[in-house]
């Protein structure tokens, strides 16, 4: 079976950045599969596409490899690099886009791509996505090894992240962090920190909420709810309606679960 | 020949619900082919979904699976189905998103899917795109049998549909069913309902066109034409222009075809 | 290896008409690859088109057909032709999209495509995309020779491009030719016109830029700079901001660059 290469990048597609990428990759290694998987991560927005990356990756085949381009830094110092965690391989600038994927599996190995087989014979200043990494994705995809692109390293860059907060009385105090196509306002708060045996409010933008449900349809259409979004997290929705519009929701502001008492 | 497999979803590609399908069929059929047909249905709209489906599907290879995933019922009691009909394979909520396809061919068979084979060994409450429907493409692409997904259904959900009428002196009223990108105002009017030995004006918005044109290029650029589009019905276009924008024309609005006195 | 067939349309994807060639191709030619290259050139816009393709087509492997339907004039005279150059085979009608491309390359051999085995057997007015080029471009990737598409042409359509022009004094008046997503403004004044040897200033919608950057991180964060992009050409830009929108740059504006008086 081919290598099957995915992309990732903020290029959008009216330019010919991804194609070069995707004829660099074709070039380098006929036959690869490549899987564009988004091209719309807002412009140089690293934490947007670590938050992509931990709903997208894992649900590949182990092996294969991602290919990941959001590179505000590209011609600086900041390094390219080559790793490995959760069986899959990434290939992208060191500037913290692993960090939600490191969230839930180890870091396996990380190198520095460095071998110049790994790249193009000539590496502009402004566009290592088709001079890097494309040609390293195309490599590791057909069959080189991970420890031949150079180097290895101890550490990897990662993005500070909210961590939600608990306090007194059961309060946890969250945030934002992904604001969906749908409206829908994904918390950082994970499944795992409420307590499904207590009933629970919750609070975001002014607006509360009385109870958890199991899915948009349990709630009247324009009603405001709260579940289990598909990533485990707490989201904040309206059943056939946009969330993030209509409560004036945005990633960064504050989410309340407090537990409700029974009258 | 590996299995190839369509996506027609509502998902945008910003979030990484896309990715994460496309990630399950790999892993359930490592050699199937995914072709993306559209992310951009407007979100829940399933007559856009049904329209669009039927531009498309049929100019597929027999036996094409399509998975199609416009679903704002998800988690509710609507139905996860797989249906066959002009030797294409379905695969989609049962909310009406055949509706338009059917119209032009018969439906060979439906099956419920409730084959736990079929699904991922977790299905969640708010993503069955991931959980039941990926799963169960890979599996039908990968050469399962449609009857092995489920109980076999006499009917799925069809959409309203609004028809044109002729009325008195060979007038026919019909509507806007679709806008294109380019601003191309697509009606439910079919070419076989015109009678081409006869002249006709064509009102819509408040604008008469007095003669059907063949091709975009039969009128001067800016100017408002009537014409048989790629689906086989009557649109309304300007040449090098956006019809919609220009004239004021949406879905829903009324188009009136009138015989032509010749005086 | 199956052929591959890169898409470069005006079509984006919330309308039928991409799945459609899709289908067709898969219809024609069962193991052809397909590569989606961008269906987001503006409207109608052939200039951006033939630029696109410049700088994704010449990446690709040798033998690849790219499939390019920006269409304006489907249904009249304008001709739909196969077109070899720089080993990359093109198939799109001649209406000068081929013209940056040219630039750099020549010319190999052109054919109209007149022969019905390259067509589907009904030939829409409106939708060439679907019923010439994309049947064409599947008989080629399968194999089939160019010359047998039909007769061949000596010219094609050639779009008029403006040249940056060389002033007394050592200045350099050019032009702005695109703008892509992240707002950097592409110029049509190659590197190789440049002195390195000599400092320049850059000046454009009334911004002036004191010297060359090498990649965008050597300015400050939301300081306009210059730089060589990735296509070859002068680039303003501003490091990790929007320069067209900052600076109020469009196609079409003047650049000028001037030798720097050391003082």
């Amino acid at each position: 079976m081919a290598g099957l290469i995915t992309l990732t990048t903020d290029f959008g597609t009216r330019d010919s950045y991804v194609a070069a990428i995707k004829g660099v990759i074709h070039r380098v290694c006929p036959d690869a599969r490549i899987e564009d998987l988004t091209h719309d991560i807002p412009p140089q927005d690293v934490w947007e596409a670590a938050f992509f990356l931990a709903g997208a990756a894992p649900w590949f085949p182990v092996g294969t490899v991602h290919l990941v381009v959001i590179d505000p830094g590209v011609g600086t110092a900041r390094r390219p690099i080559a790793a490995a965690a959760g069986g899959q391989v990434f290939v992208c600038p060191d500037n913290g886009v692993l960090t939600v994927v490191l969230d839930r599996c180890d870091l396996e190995r990380a190198h520095v791509i460095k071998n110049a087989a790994f790249m193009l014979p000539a590496v502009s200043a402004t566009f290592h996505g088709r001079d890097i990494f494309a040609p390293a994705a195309a490599r590791l995809a057909g069959g080189a090894d991970i420890a031949s692109a150079g180097p290895e390293v101890d550490r990897i860059v990662l993005l500070e992240v909210p961590d939600p907060k608990r306090r007194a009385g059961g309060v946890i105090e969250g945030e934002i962090i992904h604001v969906d196509r749908f409206g829908n306002a994904v918390t950082n708060i994970p499944d795992t920190m409420l307590d499904r045996a207590v009933a629970h409010t919750f609070e975001a933008g002014g607006t509360a909420i009385a109870s958890l449900s199991r899915t948009y349809g349990d709630a009247e259409p324009g009603a405001p709810l709260a579940l289990i979004g598909s990533s485990g997290r707490l989201e904040i929705a309206i059943n056939q309606g946009n969330a993030a519009e209509v409560l004036g929701l945005g990633r960064g502001m504050a989410v309340r679960v407090c537990r409700r008492t029974r009258t």
